[in-house]
């Protein structure tokens, strides 16, 4: 037992933290400023392209692919990566500096896997350059998409071609206008078993009968310049060959993408807790009221506590999660996988939370990040089945092992 | 002991359900889209006027005001008139249909109490003819305004004018190109004893050396039309006259139109969290995820169950507040006043945010008005004071009594 | 709507609470001290019928029975007797001082209602001039009773008389030397439809057959003199006349005397959780840490204001609830019955907790009352059925009335 | 990083869970009655001397000791015992068997670095046999104790002996009759600076003017047959000798215990925490309520999955603290430590309180070891320092750390 980072994290951490340091913090509140003032807002700033060739330069580039990508990525473990992925998520818009921003990684993964060589060619290239986004296609505004199985989109076969019908939202990274490709979950089967009947496939942006119809907010904010979009699918046809891996293994390839995506999503809510934690201390020590700083109440020094007691557990409990998946796969890290998914979100809710609080009116105001951290954080207790999905799943799983 | 509401507020409760069913939910989304989609996001739709001159057709009008103010308003006791704020409270936008909305409410009070005969004419008149708006300038960016005797503002008297100096935010209503006069709190003496120090005055908007800097954002909101500035003083100039009440007797007028104003705010976030439970009810039963609507899982049964209870003891606690306020008045009230804005915020927060969860990603969309509710509780936790404030006081006070 | 007791209610709680205050309070240590050491712990302390004799001729008896039974009984509506319900349970043993204990006073209820002069004779009147004592068997060990319908115990008619076979445990009261009268709960009909299968029936505790095996612990406590017995039936032989009401109907006389009983614990709980918040405020301002009386410590008058506010809120519900019953009787009002049920024994938990915790290790010694007034509340939680059952059927009413 | 614990924990650790389920499982109810049942409750049943000599046998002894103190123990590093603490954690009387033992522990780690030859032949080599046991007398009735510069006993110098006045309560230990040595703390100079002041000193039971008054309750448990005494020192004279360390450090002695200590008693909570999850998830499938298995209850399932992520967190917290106290020392892992104690008994409470009302009212009853463990872990939440101590220290920090 261990609980140290070994060297290569701690090299790769400092030289990340030393960026964040040298790079964006400085720019932070100009990056947004810039965002929420652009004429359009779903074109992301010329700044990140400047940032992305630094972050290149230093080597901290698509640090989130793993060894068997190789060439591709920096061959990191989850578990090595994971320490980085908390620093990015100190920023809200950091992730992309690196190449490591959702949906991208995932969908990087499934084309570095699946993609045939002129897929590979056409959209994982240009993702791992950073030139394009992408973006994943699955909840859907009419069913409780946390149950797979009610997915209603059609992907039917005629011909050369798949053609799909169907309505999406909430497909992130959707708005922004450097999006080129969407990887698109839908039925190919309605009759045959349930999770079966998926099948995940490639669709570009442009293709005809595609429509953006709107971008979806979340806890009031747009998220610009990525975004959630809304798209309608009518009679979208694309060659037969961009069906991912087979007719019916959607459910499959979901799977595969979860595991890394909840811990690199953890991880990010981690660094924002952290942050709103850091930020806290030090307004706390700021603010005068009733005679003395808020830093000498003892409630606040209660609170300040259990913040922290709070993030370093769901910390470790992510990091032990990275580190099982490492040695023993997808399969069986289920549990502790489902066990962050439900620790992590609303973890960095509460904190985030206790943080705007001790902020007072500031804490909700534009010119702190804490209150688009907590619609981040909040949505992310949704985002991939909410809450009450992963908890079924582990506690059912834990009572069947009990009584095994 | 008696918890039913009276004939009086039966009667105006019925008109004012059918009111709201009949006006306001139909008209709702697009009231909510038009602001969205206005030119100008500070200016309120037209409509607006229309709903105001059917409900005041209707008798539904400055309900808010009590007896004493006859004959302006509907001579309604705090109790009398809660049930009807809590209705009001389910519509966001609403109370203003009704000339019922803040900071409006607490400025008339004041008007109508401290206003010279040709302040009242001038301002407060049109006030409650709903014709112009008005804002409260209270809090300030620099320091802890929780703690009132920490506010900087100046407010200097020379000659026949007062002078003012300073920097406000969240001035709500400041934004609206409808507000027309403020009610601005400052120091007119930094020495005086701690309470004594402030003054209450009226500052015109368009006066001299008052610049309107920004909006500012609650929780990824900035409630337009409304909204919520940042507002500069440099040297404003105002007529002595101006000064209500009196130099050194801000802090006494603060205090007086705080009692109501927290059963305000409280009874119109157990309306909100009451329409979010009801939204939920409805959510729940028409959502089939895993084989069954999600109506039929324990834990939704449970959720609800809480949702009421929690819904139902704060509103029960509102109203004994009221009825409080109305035998005893404010001082001999300021307990119960303190425990409803440490309850109410905190439990409408709660409620709503379980049925966001209920609601899926619809929950957190534009879709639904549950994240605007949301933003709106999270933001009145910090409003006139954080909860923490409060709970000194209620605590405090507390403590001394059992030790008598 | 008027939130004040009415002058009933307001003379005999000022007498009732001059009562405590002379009579009770000051002896309070040296019962508990008694009831620890006696030879017997089953044996109820002599001084007990003398503190009787005293409330009877104060006027202070049997306050619990509503006028329907006079001329046994105050003759006290439910809202009029739920205050003085709270203030007798600010001491654990008092509420027989009174005569106003559970089981007693339901099963004085039902001997009233559905009693034979003979049966009334022999045990109400004995009941009513707290002679003797009773108790009611309904939990049995084997099934999760909270389900009434999993019950086991057979009563089976032979001849002239019913024929009792099962085991019950947590039946309170049967531990007492004076106990002499049982209610109990058991089926007649195992094939009936689901709530016609159970009845209730007399069973004296000198029965044949009737054997109380050993008292059972509550969450460390076996509440002596009183307990709480397992009890075994072979082959009990009573008269077929002790049946109540008739076969079948178990379930509905067990319904009627729920609605009263739940007020009365729940009043008795908030009544406990008051005097912890009265006990805490004392302490907090003796007990000096780190320089000073922990009263002064903010997240001390944090505590202390939310416990009052948690008990504020628990005891509305439950007044509203009574005046409910009051108006409307057991059935409409069992959305409500089921809230307070849910509230006020977490609320008593929570608030106990606290207390206990400012109060140190002292807290949880025998030197005050406090952890037996936890275990007290933490057993209500699933007396009568643990909270999830009552959450379930609110939940899954309020559900369906919000879908019409 | 590595969460994996070593081969000699590994090994170790499937010896003693062998151990458990062969020999203490089988007699833990027999054991407890056995308590119950003693003419003498503070005398330990003599199975507990075979117990021992079979731990002993089979290499299981003195676990707790760390390599410095060879050739006494097994020479374990904090994180290597962590894992085994929390075994023995899940049987309340089972530390004892192996040697382990509170407050035993401490008492021998302080003998063996501050005692002299004759103390250590005399207290140690019988304490590290198990053939007596032993006391820590800290804890004071009169004063807030977990401000330890509260503390009133004296001990005074006088010729080559100290005179001790004063008195302690909740002397964990002290009830027992094998108890023969206490470790008691007091102070040597009231003038000294505030740390200073205190001093630990030996005194043996059988000392003249040592009077053991009476059993103290923790939750209404008095834990037979270790038991919480309160001890009066009436001019209790020892040699100077028995002084431990010298004069005025008292407080470093404290300090040097605590880290240890807090580890064991954290883990002990999680392995009673984890036991209490392990009976849950056997009762939820065994009962039956309202036709199905509460298995198959959602809110079963979620509090399940709840409860797991809960005692997970804390054990990876737990035993981070190990690893940083085996590399790092005391002194740099006092905010791991205080964050230990302020998350593992909250926790334990927790989930025990969630397992208890899973069972119904077995689950507070004797037959189930619940109650009684969650009387332990509301205990742990006072002893050795509230949580509010623990959590003001711990904010403080952080807030000192984060302001550089």
């Amino acid at each position: 037992m261990n609980f140290e980072y070994n060297e290569k994290t701690q090299t790769l951490l400092a030289k990340l933290k030393n960026f964040m340091q040298e790079e964006v913090y400085p720019i932070e509140k100009n990056y947004i400023h810039a965002v929420e003032n652009a004429e359009n807002r779903w074109q992301t700033p010329a700044l990140m392209n400047t940032l992305k060739q630094r972050a290149r330069d230093a080597g901290l580039w698509n640090l989130f692919l793993p060894e068997e990508y190789q060439p591709y990525g920096a061959g990191l473990s989850n578990a090595e990566y994971a320490p980085l992925c908390e620093e990015m998520g100190r920023v809200l818009f950091s992730a992309e500096i690196f190449n490591c921003s959702a949906p991208d990684t995932g969908n990087m993964e499934v084309l570095a896997k699946y993609g045939n060589e002129e897929q590979k060619a056409t959209w994982l290239l240009p993702l791992l350059n950073g030139e394009i986004r992408s973006a994943f296609a699955m909840t859907e505004p009419a069913v409780a998409s946390s149950d797979a199985t009610n997915i209603e989109t059609s992907i039917t076969r005629e011909g050369n071609e798949y053609v799909i019908n169907g309505t999406k939202w909430y497909t992130s990274g959707a708005m922004n206008e450097n999006c080129k490709i969407m990887v698109v979950m839908g039925k190919t089967d309605f009759d045959a078993p349930r999770h079966q009947q998926q099948s995940q496939i490639l669709v570009p942006m442009d293709t005809k009968g595609v429509t953006v119809v709107r971008p979806m907010s979340a806890m009031g904010y747009f998220d610009e310049p990525i975004g959630h979009a809304e798209v309608r699918f009518d009679n979208v046809r694309v060659p037969a060959s961009n069906l991912l891996l087979g007719e019916g293994r959607g459910f499959e390839i979901a799977q595969g993408r979860l595991g890394p995506g909840r811990i690199h999503h953890c991880m990010r809510l981690i660094g924002c807790a952290q942050r709103a934690l850091d930020m806290a201390c030090e307004r706390v020590e700021q603010r005068v009221a009733f005679g003395k700083p808020l830093s000498k109440q003892q409630s606040v020094r209660e609170s300040i506590a259990k913040m922290h007691c709070e993030i370093e557990q769901a910390r470790l409990l992510t990091l032990k999660a990275a580190d099982k998946m490492d040695r023993y796969g997808n399969k069986v890290s289920r549990d502790i996988i489902a066990a962050i998914k439900i620790v992590a979100p609303t973890m960095a809710c509460n904190v985030i939370d206790e943080a705007i609080q001790m902020h007072g009116a500031a804490g909700t105001s534009q010119d702190f990040v804490l209150s688009a951290m907590y619609a981040y954080a909040r949505t992310i207790r949704l985002a991939d089945g909410p809450d009450q999905v992963h908890m079924m799943q582990l506690g059912r799983n834990l009572i069947a092992e009990a009584n095994g």
